[in-house]
């Protein structure tokens, strides 16, 4: 581990220098603030937090903190998952909450220009008066720059792509200060190396985002989702293959499983049929056909029940109801905590992935909710525990490894969305091989002092042993 | 730039016994049918052309190329339109002509292995009897290898992507003779540094493409094809525009311009209406709506004739007669060349870069066809030259560097799916800026002897004044 320089009083004098000294805070209250995510990761407090008002600010600390080898740590909204933001090395948090604007929206081309500081709900608010959004959507309101930190995805990827397939252009502050552009407003790009993509899903470790050139699509006129009960789990992944198979093209090809439907019974209120469930929405007019097909399918594939949400109205509620499963969870096991999992496999191994978790949770004794974007093969699966019961934490965290490195071995990915940060660094060698030497190459081009986000994505090779200071 | 070793016999003998001495080949036929692609640039034959036949063949040869600072650059059909493959000094070709192996189908994940030397018609063959198919379809029946390397696109990138976004995996050769694999069988994944797409559009300069995991698609049971005549290229493109905006999806959206409209009647006996025109194309049962809506659209843009060509015949026609406008074109200016240009820009400034196209031509008094991609702001133009004539050349290359430079100033690319290659290289500067400096680290660490594809993407410092070097 590089040895970084602990922040001094002359420290502080520079950064209130450079940009105010109402945006630099050391109080307890702002540290504690910006001391965890929403993992269960050691909780860390940054030594200082400032608030950049514009790239020239950021470009400014960065070139700082690289002579001074002071870690520097962008946060967005801190609902990242798998301890992305936490200031493991303390140092500088870039909180980018001054930085939310929208630079110009550019209707004509499907695109708009953002600070990384604004969220997504509240971004999306901002363009429906144009008849467009930005389509990624995960669960949690994370800010634009999180979500391109993290590759965020969600329920829409299975047609309109991740976070990585809808964005265009960044402009990126390198570690030494350097201001760059990557990427192009044109929808299509053959000129040169990839740094958008190497820059999304980078986790703040390769360079600061400061402004990005997002993809927008338009908001769809109609919506129809179905949800379609199953006697297995079998039956419901087949159905999903067969839909994709088809050339059908749903919105959104969710699996549920059964006790997440009936936690959502419970909580909301509804009475979904209690059975392994897919939600499919389809959109547009033109798409009526579509759903019934998919129906069709389902039927074939032996769905024993449908239940319809056809309208604007009644999709919000499914959607809000099946996005709010973890506070659903919280309010039906109260004192409880839940760790929050994420891979992704080929979609043939969907039922595989399920069943094995289903097998190895029963093995450790826990209670785990399984759902997830089963058109993309990704699977999450909330585990029950308390957190203040050590032995019930190893349990937790030995299913989880198991879980992830069957994921790998069935040719998957420790994360399909959630991203490394410190949770999944135990995995990444056996997921990457030798290319994970050409990523940590490339980690030590572009910021050779190790100032970006330190502690994050690799995991040094004298913490090997220590898989469970991975935790709280 | 770097020194490399001239070719000796002992080299060769290498090669022999490395492969065989029957897929190691000096002999002039086989260097001159390397020498070029379909650009202009100057011919030069590489010094010798392997064939490997597996990945442990490419690294033996990398290896050892390394050590002695010889040139390796990779073959895959020669289709490509910018130099991307000429061996600008010398050294090895490594021709993929056999490795052209379909790996595996795994139909069930959407998914196909292929080695880089099977060229995209013959994979779509193989996969029709799945019912599947390989989306991005360039004009020419470029390899899969090249199509990667260049990230190549073609008429289905408004619906499908480009390539990309169709490839999932690759095993890649490093310059040291290492061999690692990139990216995963998961269609979604947050794990570490994107470095699929960092090979992916390299051109060869990274690393060499040994296999790949492809994302397929249903071939569609359908198909609607319709073009609509204009009587301006403002009231086509906004139509392309309105399309998008509408959110309808066609499988492609393309823009002729009158001249080669009247081209390709002459040539093909065609009868189209002589004027601006937009194909546009719906596949699946379930968007006959779809197709309804795009020609209301064209209608209210003031869209003066229709043609449909409806059903798999018909439109497959159509495509043909498309994507042989360069042979109509060569038929209808015999004894000329013709300098194909790819540029792309945000889709707003289309109708902007083509009317200054004309513009350009007509000054440099240049007769130029002008077709392309409009849903994804992708123009060609095609200009007729007498290659013999040095003026003539000159007029051509100043017109065209022009008209690439108003691109990049509206804020679009210098290539949009031809790639960098020679050709391009004199604009890499001015479209990426600093960027550029970082693009030349990564170069510098994963290819420290520069011997993988030289001479491509970056302009020498010392060629900057030698731009007419471009051309033959």
């Amino acid at each position: 581990m590089p040895a970084y320089t602990p922040l001094t009083d002359e420290h502080l004098a520079f950064l209130r220098s450079c940009l105010s000294p109402d945006r630099v805070s050391t109080s307890a209250a702002d540290r504690d603030l910006h001391a965890r995510d929403q993992s269960f990761h050691a909780v860390r407090p940054p030594d200082v937090i400032v608030w950049p008002e514009t790239t020239e600010e950021v470009s400014n600390v960065l070139r700082y903190a690289n002579r001074q080898r002071i870690p520097v740590t962008p946060w967005g909204a801190g609902s990242s998952l798998e301890g992305n933001p936490i200031a493991v090395n303390g140092g500088i948090m870039l909180d980018f909450a001054r930085m939310n604007r929208i630079v110009s929206v550019r209707a004509e081309d499907f695109q708009v220009d953002v600070q990384p500081g604004i969220t997504r709900i509240e971004l999306n608010k901002a363009l429906a008066r144009y008849g467009l959004f930005f389509t990624p959507e995960p669960g949690a309101d994370a800010t634009i720059g999180g979500m391109i930190a993290n590759n965020a995805a969600g329920v829409k990827t299975i047609k309109y792509g991740a976070t990585k397939d809808n964005v265009l252009r960044l402009e990126v502050v390198q570690a030494s200060g350097a201001i760059i552009r990557v990427g192009t407003r044109a929808r299509k790009d053959s000129s040169g190396y990839d740094l958008l993509h190497l820059f999304v899903g980078s986790e703040g470790t390769l360079g600061v985002i400061t402004e990005a050139t997002l993809k927008l699509a338009p908001i769809p006129a109609d919506f129809s989702a179905v949800l379609a009960a199953f006697e297995s789990v079998e039956q419901a992944i087949q159905s999903v293959v067969d839909i994709v198979g088809a050339g059908l093209e749903p919105s959104a090809l969710e699996f549920v499983d059964k006790e997440t439907v009936e936690a959502l019974n419970r909580d909301k209120s509804m009475s979904f049929v209690v059975a392994p469930t897919v939600i499919m929405e389809f959109i547009g007019a033109s798409d009526t056909e579509g759903l019934q097909m998919a129906l069709e399918i389902c039927k074939e594939n032996g769905a024993t029940n449908f239940a319809a949400a056809v309208g604007r109205e009644e999709r919000n509620k499914l959607w809000e109801v099946r996005h709010h499963t973890y506070e659903s969870l919280v309010r039906l096991h109260p004192g409880f905590a839940q760790k929050i999992m994420d891979v992704a496999v080929p979609i043939s191994r969907y039922p595989e992935i399920v069943l094995f978790a289903d097998e190895v949770l029963a093995q450790h004794n826990l209670l785990g909710y399984k759902f997830g974007h089963a058109g993309d093969g990704n699977l999450h699966i909330n585990i029950i525990h308390d957190p203040t019961d050590p032995e019930q934490l190893d349990r937790v965290e030995r299913a989880n490894g198991i879980i992830v490195e069957r994921a790998i071995a069935l040719e998957g990915t420790a994360t399909g969305e959630h991203g490394v940060g410190i949770g999944k660094r135990r995995f990444i060698i056996q997921q990457h091989g030798p290319a994970l030497d050409v990523m940590r190459q490339i980690k030590g081009l572009l910021d050779p002092n190790c100032i970006l986000n330190p502690g994050k994505i690799f995991l040094d090779a004298d913490d090997m042993t220590d898989v469970s200071s991975d935790r709280a």
